[in-house]
């Protein structure tokens, strides 16, 4: 098969696995990127286009693209982008793939997919450069494609796979959003409970508000609403007496990285759901794809990201909540333990207790 | 002594006491009551002054006063207005009274003090039946600012019992505001850090921004900028993190009710914070006055009060964060069990377990 058919059949693919979802937050179109702006969400829908790696930082840096996976897919085909716009010379080419590597590492360090993908595009590259220059751009896309079509995917498989956990008329606690626009599509937690609700679950669910960002409120809400499933928004302290009211049969979430040990790092506040959700015995999964693993780092030195404490003095930079001059933590993400975590939803099956051994054989 | 020099001698007092707090949300002015809406801070500092009890009820109502020991004194001093201010006739007056005491009750579901003051003012009313429409409208008033007095006193010596759990160097972890701006002067738990303070203790706070009404961000934060305290502002899902990285090393909230069995009943994320202390081993104390002890409800009989769901929909009613027609649970309160409190500290002394038991004997 030569490399362009294989170009043609993974973009034919990709078209096939859309079918599959209802929202698409990040798309290649023809050496541009267009994404949605989950920043104007709720208020309005805004699609950005751009073949600018700045712009494309910019925006993962400003979370207009957010989620882990939804970075992987970006940083993927921000690699192709850049390599695709670049002159046929393969010293030229490999300068820009460098600088771009190098500008996007900066954006976003507790994103484990974004490293990850970054590793891929690199070793795709450098197993190419033996290829003319067009040939080795259309490696690149085709594999950018293809981590896009592997995520929505994957996010099926566990749909399909988490949703197994879920019971008829349960009512599901989820974090943040891990939806089709933390995602390439369809989502990891909010995935699951879009299977179990397409499978004809009638389930219900309570989505926290997320501080500081509010992605809950914004995105989540706005992704519930499209697809027509019940539920109802809460702050974040909120999560304790909706439990005590026995309101809440399980609680799905999603994760930036996870770890050999099975410490699962997520959206700030993911922790203090997982201690109050085992205080009340109830089941605690995270939804998240192998992608997501990382085999490497230890608890002790996983990088917590600080980020500007005018998040949290503000809202959304729209209205000052603070005195002037207020200072604030701005915790980004937060780490919890493998004992409070009760099965970690992949697309290769649920992984349980106890969890450095099982980890280590899912990679097997 | 005559009710006139009663009441001239009460007034005396009150000037002493408040040249001990450096806030005062709530004052008497000659027929009229003024008080700082606290719905206003911290962009402005907007004072209110009204001698129309319907405007009152209103004030309580959207939390222009809040914090149940400044509800508890704004319904007697309101009470008190609605005397001195009817015609010098007992029947007129005893229908004034009711009509108020019926207004106000329904302004707060969840605020014991409300209710602990309309009884004082309704027992002083009808203990004074015999006395002349004058008289009876002194009495009333003395009654009201001796409320307001014990309050303040309270509040200090709450301060100086609560300050010895603090160490030199703690950091104290408070949620929503228990300040001046919540009580007649001083505050309850964050009355006990200023005392701490004052005394020389080199702490530092961390303050919860307390959504949905963010009197953490906007109150707690003003009040201690004024005090000179060094403090971190975090979002209410923040507290596990802070906790784990043990930035925090005791607890302090105040009641909005605590019951016999040792149940507190406060802002809502209360037992969230609670459930974490213990998790983490951290002490949790609740500070309240006596006036805060109701010895008669069941935990199970507790109303926690629903409010709008547009609170939780928006901040403040000023930016909409959520898509249109998003439905949200809006519980203003939570309840803890006695088994996560270390202490409560009152102004007659610190209670420890067995509640129960020492409530009773608190109160004996």
């Amino acid at each position: 098969m030569s490399i362009l058919s294989e170009l043609d059949s993974v973009k034919k693919e990709l078209q096939e696995v859309l079918k599959e979802v209802s929202i698409v937050p990040i798309e290649w179109k023809d050496g541009k990127l267009r994404w949605i702006d989950v920043t104007s969400l709720p208020w309005e829908e805004r699609y950005v286009e751009s073949s600018d790696i700045y712009r494309v930082a910019e925006a993962i840096k400003r979370l207009e693209i957010r989620g882990a996976p939804a970075i992987g897919v970006t940083t993927a085909l921000a690699v192709a982008m850049v390599a695709y716009n670049s002159p046929n010379n393969k010293d030229e080419m490999m300068k820009n793939i460098e600088k771009a590597v190098e500008i996007l590492s900066h954006t976003r360090p507790t994103a484990y997919n974004l490293f990850w993908a970054l590793n891929i595009m690199k070793k795709t590259f450098y197993e190419s450069i033996d290829l003319s220059p067009q040939e080795i751009k259309e490696k690149l896309l085709s594999k950018a494609l293809k981590i896009q079509i592997e995520d929505i995917k994957n996010n099926l498989k566990m749909g399909e796979i988490g949703e197994k956990l879920i019971q008829d008329g349960d009512t599901i606690l989820t974090h943040c959003n891990t939806g089709s626009l933390a995602t390439a599509g369809h989502g990891t937690a909010l995935g699951v409970i879009k299977t179990a609700w397409k499978n004809g679950k009638k389930i219900k669910v309570i989505a926290t508000e997320t501080r500081p960002l509010l992605q809950g409120a914004r995105l989540t809400a706005w992704e519930l609403k499209k697809e027509g499933i019940p539920f109802k928004l809460i702050t974040d302290n909120m999560v304790g007496i909706v439990m005590m009211k026995e309101m809440v049969h399980k609680v799905f979430v999603g994760a930036d990285r996870i770890l050999r040990t099975g410490h699962v790092i997520n959206k700030i506040g993911t922790y203090g759901i997982a201690v109050l959700a085992s205080y009340h015995k109830i089941p605690f999964y995270a939804v998240a794809p192998t992608s997501t693993f990382d085999l490497t780092t230890s608890p002790e030195d996983v990088i917590i990201e600080n980020r500007d404490e005018s998040e949290v003095t503000t809202v959304l930079n729209k209205l000052r909540i603070a005195p002037e001059g207020t200072s604030a933590y701005n915790f980004a993400f937060d780490m919890t333990p493998p004992e409070l975590v009760s099965g970690i939803v992949t697309e290769k099956g649920i992984v349980e207790k106890d969890y450095e051994s099982n980890i280590k054989k899912l990679f097997e």
